[in-house]
């Protein structure tokens, strides 16, 4: 039931402390090298203490406009963008993609350029088409932070979620498994590219009909059984059920899921007694992942959330400042 | 019509000038004492001041965060409280519950937790629910602000209510009237607890269909003529018709509502030359109050809305910094 | 086809270096003096030059609070206006009218009472209805900022078109066409007054239905064939064909009205080789302009989004110092 596992495509490279942020824009953990996916780690160190002081605010963006373009409602994604640009000490400016300009026959790049020639510094795009964070980033000036474009990449929830495991455990050489959609799941893509970047051996695992054909070509092994893998692995970072995309029949009932695939208490008694459990929320308790689970003491789920802001303070100010 | 009150359940306290706030969280004011009642009221004082400046704003909250949770939509309470937080400084974020991960299935305290996690000071919630803020206090080390839950309290309300009355009279022994539904208010419930602590006498006046069994147990009189009663007045609070809840035929028609319980210029004239006259907006001018009362020299209803950003900073400013 | 043009309206006027501001709103372009006018044009420049700083950000409306209440959802407008007072380090509130009081009955007025009664300083309102914005003025002590009312005005539309134009050439003696849907626009109106009052000879040109009966009473020449006035212009200002009000079948089709109106390569090369494009955005490409012409050398449409946040910061600066 497990395909074999390629060979790591992920050559040495220099050390985090000689590379320098360069790009004005975050569209994905595919194109950034292991410096700079280390880099973005270590300065999320500096921001997630200034969340945990009294004053949580520091003036490192005082006077930059940034603005949250969200196609897709996400409250949540939102929220934590905008406090950590408020941390920052920017400006924000929310713009709810379903009722703006496009509802009034507009594309997304005239949306995307009026934004900007408000003198925008970084517009935080999230979009249901794959690729839209992309499209944006050739057309402005103004830097680009994807929030989850389709089912490309979500690279702040990816790095958020390798710091919160880098924070207990060293990446290189960890096991890491990916745990349900991950044919719908840019969260799974860009833990993808960014664990293995950093040397972990990444298992994905999850119904056939929810594992993308082709998807060993990323370096990672492929699993149908959990059972089977459960109890070679240090991590395990669960994938929402995606109810509003299970138009397809991809499995036959949520009874059925939460048999196979949903992370009890049982189920982890099979596994390392140290092993880490991550869920990006939100969370269908007794679903993919046990209430026992959610909350007890392999979960790093709420570390994921205040970890969140931190990486998102530490992606503004660096591509507000490579500008 | 008039049922008989019982004695006040209130005992003498100590001064307000002893007290000192050490809760988390604002739920209600069934539960906070006089004097702890008094000390938010005597404090607001110093607040409203700063509401009256050229430059309205203090430091006080400054890199303080304040989430308002609202599950139901009131643009009118979420901007008094996003007011009162910004006048203190502090950051605010919004979360609009009927948009957010609640609909993707997951629970309120999840999304409570969620929300905490980033390193939240306090949130502010309303909620469809009855007890839903208890319930948030509970579980969220964060404080919670009780903005309106189900039918039980809006405390903020109550107390900004009882501000405004006792800008202008003493509440100890002061005679109040609440006019309306009662069944279904949450603003009546809160200014019963926190008007019979403070020593006024409570009546309460509507059809008997909208007045709950057993009320006189809270220490309020009962009656359904208004016009029996309304000579014995100092003050008038008159509730907003929910019509948005009168789907269980609670009263014949809008017009004999009016005709019953509608506070005209003419049935005025029957009450007390100074009678104060409050409504906690938005009003129906017509049905439960006309337009020239609301507009004339008795009411205080556009007091109660600036009275509310003032309560609101005294409340936030209180429960940030007790934890 | 081209009626005949009266008369200018407009006489001379005292320089604006004479002029001071002395409104508490903005309601429209109709009642302002040219030099009003001017002083309005005069002070963008530095606001202007605010957002051009690396920190966009001065403290001219420290601790002053400014509502956006907004009944016609507009993110683009509500944005600008926003970063407008965010730069002038005023605090913003935004009030949806879809979601507010006005839904439980309340009123217009009663719902702008309430929000002044936050002591907001000054009230930028959109509303479907032409007057809602002088209906508010005349209720409220807080300056009023009409950010568009039905077909009335939307005079930083109008200020920011102007403004547009002005740093490329001279007003005085400018010929301006304003194309399209003159019927139904706001903008085609707050143009119209503002540019005949500076000086300019305006022409209106668009389908006889889109046309309003009498609109040379305002000082402008009206052709309804475009190929025979545009070699005559120095600015063309397109409008947006708002096809949400299209129901009365105010034309044949979208196809021959970008046969007829649509502003394309081909039909610019008969125009004067230095002319002006404006459009207020969003646009729909391929109607009423071509790709080529909104990307091209002539257009000046990101000028105009940029230009937008300054002049608003000037209106906002100037109606919350007046009062």
């Amino acid at each position: 039931m497990t395909r074999t596992r390629p060979a790591p495509v992920v050559a040495p490279e220099r050390p985090a402390d000689k590379i320098r942020w360069s790009r004005k824009d975050l569209l994905g953990l595919q194109e950034l090298s292991r410096g700079e996916i280390e880099l973005l780690l270590d300065s999320t160190d500096s921001f997630k203490e200034v969340s945990a002081r009294d004053v949580k605010k520091v003036p490192a963006l005082q006077g930059k406009t940034i603005a949250n373009l969200f196609f897709e409602s996400s409250t949540r994604t939102r929220s934590s963008f905008e406090l950590a640009a408020k941390r920052l000490s920017a400006d924000t400016v929310n713009l709810d993609g379903s009722t703006s300009s496009t509802e009034k026959g507009e594309s997304l790049t005239d949306s995307a350029r009026a934004i900007e020639a408000m003198q925008i510094d970084t517009v935080v795009v999230r979009h249901q088409a794959s690729g839209a964070a992309n499209l944006l980033a050739r057309v402005l000036d103004a830097g680009v932070v994807n929030a989850g474009d389709g089912v490309h990449e979500h690279p702040t929830q990816g790095l958020l979620d390798i710091y919160t495991i880098r924070e207990r455990r060293p990446i290189e050489g960890l096991r890491v498994c990916l745990i349900g959609d991950i044919l719908h799941s840019r969260v799974a893509r860009s833990n993808i590219w960014g664990l293995t970047k950093l040397g972990a051996s990444v298992t994905v695992c999850g119904p056939p009909t929810l594992i993308p054909a082709g998807i060993e070509e990323l370096g990672v092994a492929v699993s149908y059984d959990l059972d089977a893998v459960i109890g070679d692995q240090d991590v395990l970072n669960i994938l929402r059920i995606q109810f509003e995309r299970q138009h397809g029949g991809y499995f036959p009932s949520i009874h059925e899921y939460a048999v196979e695939y949903g992370i009890t208490v049982e189920r982890l008694a099979a596994a390392d007694p140290d092993v880490l459990v991550l869920h990006p929320m939100p969370m269908h308790r007794g679903v993919e992942i046990a209430a026992d689970v959610a909350d007890g003491p392999h979960s790093l789920i709420l570390d994921q959330v205040t970890n969140g802001v931190a990486v998102r303070m530490a992606v503004l100010f660096h591509t507000c400042v490579a500008r």
